[in-house]
């Protein structure tokens, strides 16, 4: 095999990892999959499994038939497998925590495309990295924009510019958010993304996360990150250093280019699948401040980042709970961020908690939640 | 002195001289100046000497009192001399080839500022550099930013997108422009430069130079090198990359900044003095492609360096006779390219020229330009 690097794909059949296998397909001469991860849909599963012909499976549905092919694993075990050159961690919400920290332990190279890892254990995930030696390399698009931004440079960012389109709720007042349905909610205006993380960028919930996410990646503090709005996505973040210099990094707005990256590192290889900036059309790029008062999840992810221990779980949690309520026709718009910040409220904060702790937080938050929607509704 | 770098600094008494002192004087515990050439600027040498008390003098005027403090060199013995760490090359024009060859095989570190060097002599110059290890570190903005974006990076660039203000002049038609004062012509929207390249930035003609001196910097094809213009001069210059990431540098207009870089790299220092991007007044940015029509330097320069030879001598000497007629308004705006272009027609180009060869090119160029105008008035 060579220099052929064997990836694990967990989460094989959302979105991220859809278009990881992509980027895989056009590169045949530097990748093959060693390992597939789904939930539960097997149809799309099946499909991948006979493409790409992996020596490990991991699927939620017990109807998935056996195989002499192929071997079953769980999720840890495919995160930590010994076969396994770089793991992509593309699982959705808690479910990808501990799998995560297995391949973390393992001291894999672990392309990380599952944000609830990072804000949930940032403490944990970081302090065994530094112990096994594992590689986190970031799949968000803002985050590997950073990551590049600092490559090669000595020292650490002065400063973080994170970049936000905005969603596709931009400039609305909160009376008028109030009235959004889920299916506006769900029309993102410049990515291809899962549902989950549609609604967290129309609530900026996402860049909250992501403000968190960033705090641990590249060990800032929360006051050195700025969210800056910048409707056209192709500015992905900055970086200002100390001597006033800012590098950015742009690109299409399409998350193959940073799921390559994140597989190529710390080489750039050139996929024909790849879209390229064209600068006969782009002709301004604009940024404004966010607008904190209609997207309160902003500064409610800020907050319980900020104050740390099991808040970010509670936060993670309680975003999970609203947005399926809201899904669901449930709850308004605006009540995301209102049974957030209440569950975050109530929440008596354990520091630097156990991994069994902050799984105990969010299922509490979840739960706790639901019953506040019982009891309104 | 332990880790304090000792500075040479040719051509103190220009603008990019003087704006070197004035990082340097930030910096004190980390330079010192070692050497200062200058012109005939006397009165500022004077002052510049009382306050940095160098070792080593060049300057052009007799005059200047020679005291038992310091010891005259010749610009080449200052630009070699092995006292100094790091060299700036700051001097105007083709005086600063000599020098900067000398720093050169000299294996220096170049702070180069001077854009003729590699222009008229790229291809000797990258030659010594690689023979002698010398580092040839651009203080220009759009090259410190090209340099910057490829930091680290284990690839060339795919690509350089060069930006442009455009200068005084964007969207002026060529009737428009034959109209253009002196004047009008020095007033530069966005940078402090010295009068000869303020010029050559409204005639687009220094765009056109900076595109033959990154085909010399960074080893990348003409054909790889687009011209972008950006009338902020925020975005300083960008990378693509094989993958088709972008990456840009960003930062105020004001030249301390790659002057200081181009010094302390690859560390950044803070410097209280540097001015910083602000985020909360920075809507928008835009972009446009070049107008090529109006301001026919920009493709006289790119067709003088891609025949290469002699022929990049010829386009600076004639451009610098044209702007010397232009500013005692002998000619008129619109006939600095027509001069250019003329003289460059007549040229017989010599490939691989030796610098003799490409200095008489130059002053045969220069006085061909002389005559043209002697024949029209």
């Amino acid at each position: 095999m060579g220099d052929i690097k064997r990836v694990a794909v967990l989460g094989s059949t959302g979105s991220i990892g859809r278009q990881t296998l992509e980027v895989i397909s056009a590169l045949p001469h530097r990748f093959s999959v060693i390992g597939l991860a789904a939930g539960k849909n097997t149809a799309l599963l099946t499909k991948q499994i006979s493409q790409f012909q992996p020596k490990f499976i991991h699927s939620q549905d017990n109807n998935l038939p056996t195989g002499a092919k192929y071997e079953f694993l769980s999720l840890e075990e495919m995160a930590s497998h010994p076969e396994a050159d770089i793991v992509v961690m593309a699982t959705y919400g808690k479910w990808g925590l501990k799998s995560t920290l297995a391949a973390v332990k393992a001291g894999k190279r672990v392309a990380l495309a599952n944000k609830e890892s990072l804000v949930m254990a940032g403490e944990i995930i970081t302090r065994e990295a530094k112990l096994s030696g594992a590689q986190i390399r970031p799949v968000d698009s803002e985050h590997s924009a950073i990551w590049q931004c600092l490559e090669g440079e000595k020292q650490k960012a002065a400063r973080i510019i994170l970049t936000a389109s905005g969603g596709p709720f931009r400039g609305y007042s909160p009376t008028r958010l109030a009235k959004v349905t889920p299916q506006q909610a769900l029309k993102h205006p410049s990515w291809r993304m899962g549902r989950k993380v549609t609604i967290d960028s129309a609530t900026l919930m996402n860049k909250g996360l992501e403000v968190i996410e960033a705090r641990w990646l590249f060990d800032i503090p929360f006051d050195n990150i700025r969210i800056l709005i910048h409707p056209q996505s192709i500015v992905h973040s900055m970086v200002e250093f100390a001597d006033g210099s800012v590098k950015a990094q742009l690109g299409m707005p399409d998350m193959r280019l940073p799921i390559q990256y994140a597989l190529t590192y710390p080489e750039r290889l050139e996929n024909p699948n790849l879209p390229h900036l064209d600068w006969d059309t782009i002709k301004e790029l604009n940024f404004e401040p966010p607008d904190f008062d209609s997207f309160p999840c902003l500064k409610l992810a800020i907050e319980a980042g900020k104050k740390g221990g099991t808040c970010p779980a509670v936060l993670c949690a309680a975003d999970e709970a609203a947005v399926e309520l809201f899904l669901s026709k449930r709850i308004k718009f605006t009540d995301i961020p209102r049974l957030v910040g209440q569950a975050l409220e109530e929440h008596k904060a354990i520091a630097h908690p156990t991994l069994e702790e902050i799984l105990a937080a969010d299922s509490q938050a979840g739960e706790k939640v639901k019953q506040m929607v019982g009891d309104t509704t």
